[in-house]
């Protein structure tokens, strides 16, 4: 690469600009992602309780960004039992994981992240160490990691856009976007970003719009129901998104609305990308063992916004009263439809993702 | 059918219910669907420029319909230029007949119900009649017709539905989705409607769903990213909407999203029935003949709701600024992906739908 910057202007290429434990006052501090860009805000969550429900409600988004919340709402877990007996530090601890754990049940990032956050607390306890350093230095060098991880699979995936090209993408595809966006630009790749604004927590119109902004990467807003129409009429050149897990026989969950536009890519010969991170889940080995998360349906009937007039967060109401909603919040694409899972250590076909468990990681490299 | 009642409760089944000409007032009457059912208001139109741009601000809805309240403004332009010399009187009608038809470039109801008004206008005036008197009469005429096609057009959707099928459909099909969904619950035929909510205006969530609430039909809202999920899981028995416009070789215009909707059906192997009508439109031949309205951006970054404290109207702004915007009204599904074109005179393959036009009328009778 002719050009590699180490940083990255957009505020969510950079996990700690959104989340960190705060040693001082003993909180989790989260931006508050339901609000941003309108206002960039901060959400102080001063119990284990306080984060899962946070998670839940979603303050913070996407897969490892949630993960390390829940990460440090562990850390808080174990120094607030800090003065207890060992063994009740040890319930208090695998209680928090529990409950974190069952936050959100379809990213990996999370149940991967918390049940290494918990051995490392008990390796702690059982060696007379505090359980709530171990915890927060590991949550810590997890967020430094996947820092890494985002750029690095950001720098895969620049390499395969070309000057003048139209990317589609759906929902927020997190800090490896951010990174490929940017990279793709000082390699004076003229990219164009299409976004679905991704209802109904409308991630696409406020944080990958955002995103955008931030790097000067021209963008153009359409609603979920439009992505195939842009396919047939020649107007996109790649579809990339994220995924939430990607199973080892290469389904990926992602965002409900991915497998849809995956097979209007596919019916036009569009390529489309998976910004995969750090690659496969090796506990989940096909796509039928990913559950799927379904959310509160009250959430389809109604729409944040701010007020033009004021500037202030508003919330209307959009569906009738006496419908009922269903929310499954992910769908999942097959393989066929995917023609490659860019990652920290290259790029695969989805039919051999698993290899990305053998491959290297040292250099910038592609494998396929 | 052994019960077919001759009236149906939902206010959208009768168009009489939603755009009239107030004789007395000489006003142009329409429901603004755009608020309704949060509201049943109506726009009064006092000029022809004031019905055309009621139509572009989508205060009437759907291919019929907006012809019809284009057609009742021709009249008004006649009954305002009824003291002219016959000359200015025809100068008049025909350039309020080219500012409405201009209105709405992707229904062929608009242009044909125009043009022919158009002539019986100027019949009118050539016999030394009023061209008001002639229009009006034959737009309510047309409007009678217009219900009889889409109870004829329900009548045969309901035959194909049986008792516990789920119907998925998107934006607003209109008042044959009204008749299919009465007719078939009159047969004892328990139909559950899932609909899409169909941004950026929402009509899923609003005309759809209040129309299912009016027949006592259960309907399940969704987001317009959902659809391909659900019919992954095995949750659809049917895909049904609507038609803006049908070519003679099969292809068809709906609502942005449709096309979507029709890939994953037939990937699932659900059937796909288009209500169509009254069938397509002789003057265009292939999909590609069919003109795709843009419309304004704007309406993509913002939501339109009520403020459920108050009940008021409210519309919030969703996306972030400095982000632009696409938005085409329609896209164009090809006949490979549909089952079958269900209109008043039968159920039709859509790569015969042109046998449409030499069909009888007279009888409710299945031509496949």
């Amino acid at each position: 690469m002719n050009s590699s910057p180490t940083t990255c202007p957009a505020l969510l290429a950079d996990r700690f600009n959104t989340l960190r434990y705060d040693r001082q006052r003993r909180v989790v501090v989260l931006l508050d992602r339901r609000r941003y860009p309108f206002a960039t805000e901060f959400v102080e969550c001063p119990s284990t309780e306080a984060v899962a429900e946070a998670i839940e409600a979603m303050v913070v988004q996407g897969g490892p960004p949630l993960a390390y919340a829940a990460g440090l709402g562990l850390a808080l877990a174990a120094f607030e039992a800090r003065d207890e007996r060992v063994a009740t530090q040890r319930e208090r601890l695998q209680a928090a994981a529990r409950r974190l754990v069952d936050t959100r049940p379809t990213a990996d990032d999370l149940s991967r992240l918390i049940a290494t956050s918990l051995r490392e607390g008990e390796a702690a306890l059982d060696a007379d160490r505090s359980a709530g350093q171990a915890v927060l230095a590991y949550v810590e060098s997890e967020i430094e990691r996947g820092n890494e991880v985002a750029r690095r699979c950001g720098a895969y995936a620049a390499e395969l856009l070309a000057d003048g090209d139209q990317v589609l993408t759906h929902c927020f595809a997190g800090a490896a976007l951010a990174w490929m966006l940017w990279l793709a630009a000082n390699q004076r790749k003229h990219v164009r970003l299409i976004a679905t604004e991704t209802r109904p927590y409308l991630q696409g119109a406020r944080l990958t719009a955002a995103t955008a902004r931030e790097l000067d990467v021209s963008c153009t807003l359409i609603t979920d129901g439009m992505p195939a129409a842009l396919l047939a009429r020649g107007q996109v050149t790649h579809f990339v998104c994220a995924a939430d897990r990607i199973a080892l026989d290469g389904h990926i969950a992602n965002k409900v609305g991915t497998y849809a536009i995956a097979l209007a890519a596919h019916r036009h010969r569009v390529p489309f990308y998976v910004l995969g991170y750090d690659g496969p889940d090796p506990a989940t080995p096909s796509g039928g063992d990913i559950p799927i998360e379904s959310r509160q349906a009250d959430e389809l009937f109604h729409a944040q916004g701010v007020d033009e007039a004021t500037g202030e967060a508003k919330r209307v109401r959009t569906a009738v009263h006496g419908v009922d909603g269903y929310y499954p919040a992910f769908d999942v694409t097959p393989p066929d439809l995917i023609t490659a899972v860019v990652t920290d250590r290259g790029v695969f076909e989805p039919a051999s993702i698993s290899r990305y468990l053998q491959a290297p990681t040292s250099a910038l490299q592609s494998s396929q």
